[in-house]
């Protein structure tokens, strides 16, 4: 299979949008506010209603939305007030960003708008919470991402492996991940397609890795080389960035998802979040989550078949709850996953990563991993 | 100052020990060993002291050490024996990965080590804390650091720049840090100079970042490439791998180190052991500590002179605490740090580096970063 070239595909409208349709949309959010204005009219904002009463597992597409259900907030209420200041505020901001393709964090963003108001005690915000929430709002009335309203999280991650990128917002920067030492490249966190281009990619596969030291190993041992993979690190919970990557090369190259986590409750959540969603983040599940993504360990049942007893750990009181927490979950309903979840509930074990060390130090890249991939055991 | 290339300067002997030297002083522990036991005398494993009482900080080279206390632990003794049989097998794993070219994370080492002794119920170890403190114990007995035993941390950090690194155990992979889109590299855990070798640096100097947002922000205004900066993001503290990069670049290119962190007791610490070392790594400042590097920010005298009154924050009670003992510490003796220390004990507040952003936020890589360090205004 070596040096096949996946085909590039077309991407959903919503993902290749760029800063003009999505600025586009925020002007009229500003557009409406002058209309009510100029015709007496109470200015309002309306967005996507958040929270559980909003949020469903959508079973056609496999993962975590967020329903249809809008608030509007009135300018000239004394509780919403405020808010719509700060509406306004950050609009404003997301449009300079937009039009002189500028780029902020969202710790910035909020720097950047802090000031008392004039002639008052009044500071615009009085923490990063309140211009945080704001954000969520302008994404959820335009239908889109921060990272596509110039704004950015902490970027965590690393890539490697024969696939070329091209920055178009940097000096047009080409360069390739296959031979960066044993590094690799760092995650940006805003890897949308008019910044980030995926040029090309020479792979069989995508294994996305929970831990640094596992990405290392894994790199160490030429896994990727010799497995024609693609590796990202996501050094625990996956950040935004991380997962736009792996969403992209999943459907822009058309590229298998396999996730390697810790045998416990935390690691499976990093695989059903880069999987399903969040709770958190429902309404961009379509820009971030791979339904079709499959599960390779460390599981329960690994425990027993690689002879692995020794170098469990005991899990805790808050790892079994959160396991039944899993369990109930529509997309851990599979039989294979009631068992594991309810073998590590009832055992109280949990399995690193790592843990095949003990085994030998290439385990993992010479038999674990290309014994479960090649056989497609996967949970 | 642009496209100067430093010359290379020939780094101390402990810095560029490779596998073959500390491998014989490795083995030496265990014919030590042999030797006693074929003479019929107990056992013996000898190490420094470690802890306070044998911690100082040296005025002439500027960095804390670790001193001369030795402790030597016989085997014949119920309260060392499990301590010196660990001791001897983390030796003996160590000897192989030397003799092999392997390396190995510390969490891995613990997995590979860890099992049931025969005959017994006793576990080799009983959690990794057992079989780091060996690692330390063996580090001080052979005078050198994991990294050189084949042995390492997780690794974390971003370096972007016109530097160029060869990977010597890995393909020879030969990569530049300046075209690699504004993500740059992953800074791996082991930069020993028989491993990544720094083929060349185009650069006037060092800059090491606190957060990997402001790390994007410089990377995104062309800051490295401007005024011909090795960037160098910590992401936090600054893990074993970023520091030991660091410390070669200032002595190995003879390259200035600016250190730029949020103007607090955390990011004053980042800064105290990038400069001076820690008391935990007393024994290895000599590869990591640079004592002449500086500080440009943030300070408190910063928030009177750009005025960013309106965005400083409040400091907690932890913070202060932690600000009274940095007052004590030898190296933030100068009358310039103390009153820098006083003003933040007074004032109770605290400033990010991201708070530049409320002037502008191109302010940090178009004014503030240039006027300080072209007039060399450093604490």
């Amino acid at each position: 299979m070596a040096n096949q070239k996946p085909k590039k595909q077309e991407l959903e409208k919503h993902e290749v949008e760029g800063a003009k349709e999505i600025g586009k949309r925020v002007y009229e959010i500003a557009e409406n506010i002058v209309h009510q204005i100029e015709h007496e009219h109470t200015p309002t904002f309306s967005t996507k209603v958040r929270g559980l009463s909003n949020v469903y597992f959508d079973q056609d597409k496999g993962f975590i939305q967020l329903g249809d259900k809008t608030v509007t907030r009135p300018f000239l209420n004394l509780g919403a007030a405020r808010k719509f200041m700060q509406t306004v505020l950050v609009t404003e901001k997301c449009n300079e960003y937009l039009k002189h393709s500028k780029t902020a964090s969202i710790r910035e963003i909020y720097y950047e708008l802090k000031h008392t108001v004039a002639k008052t005690n009044e500071n615009t915000f009085d923490g990063q919470e309140e211009s945080n929430d704001v954000i969520v709002d302008i994404e959820h009335s335009v239908s889109t991402i921060r990272e596509k309203l110039g704004l950015q999280a902490d970027p965590k991650g690393s890539l490697y492996g024969d696939i070329t990128l091209i920055d178009r917002k940097h000096n047009n920067d080409e360069f390739s991940c296959k031979n960066l030492g044993r590094g690799g490249w760092s995650i940006m966190s805003r890897i949308e397609p008019d910044e980030i281009e995926i040029k090309e990619v020479n792979a069989d596969f995508v294994l996305v890795v929970e831990t640094s030291a596992m990405y290392g190993r894994l790199i160490e041992e030429n896994y990727p080389k010799k497995h024609n993979a693609i590796l990202i690190g996501t050094s625990g919970q996956a950040a935004r960035g991380a997962r736009r990557l792996v969403h992209r090369l999943r459907y822009e190259f058309n590229l298998p998802i396999v996730v390697f986590t810790d045998g416990d409750p935390y690691g499976w959540y990093i695989y059903s979040v880069i999987k399903s969603g969040s709770m958190a983040l429902a309404a961009h599940s379509k820009f971030l989550a791979v339904p079709d993504a499959k599960y390779v360990g460390m599981t329960l049942t690994d425990v027993e078949e690689y002879g692995l007893q020794a170098v469990t750990e005991k899990m805790k009181d808050g790892d079994v709850k959160r396991a039944k927490e899993l369990m109930s979950y529509d997309w851990f309903k599979s039989p294979a996953w009631q068992k594991e979840l309810k073998l590590a509930i009832d055992k109280k074990i949990r399995i690193e990563q790592q843990a095949l060390a003990n085994k030998s130090l290439d385990f993992v890249a010479k038999k674990y991993l290309p014994e479960k991939i090649d056989n497609e055991i996967f949970l």
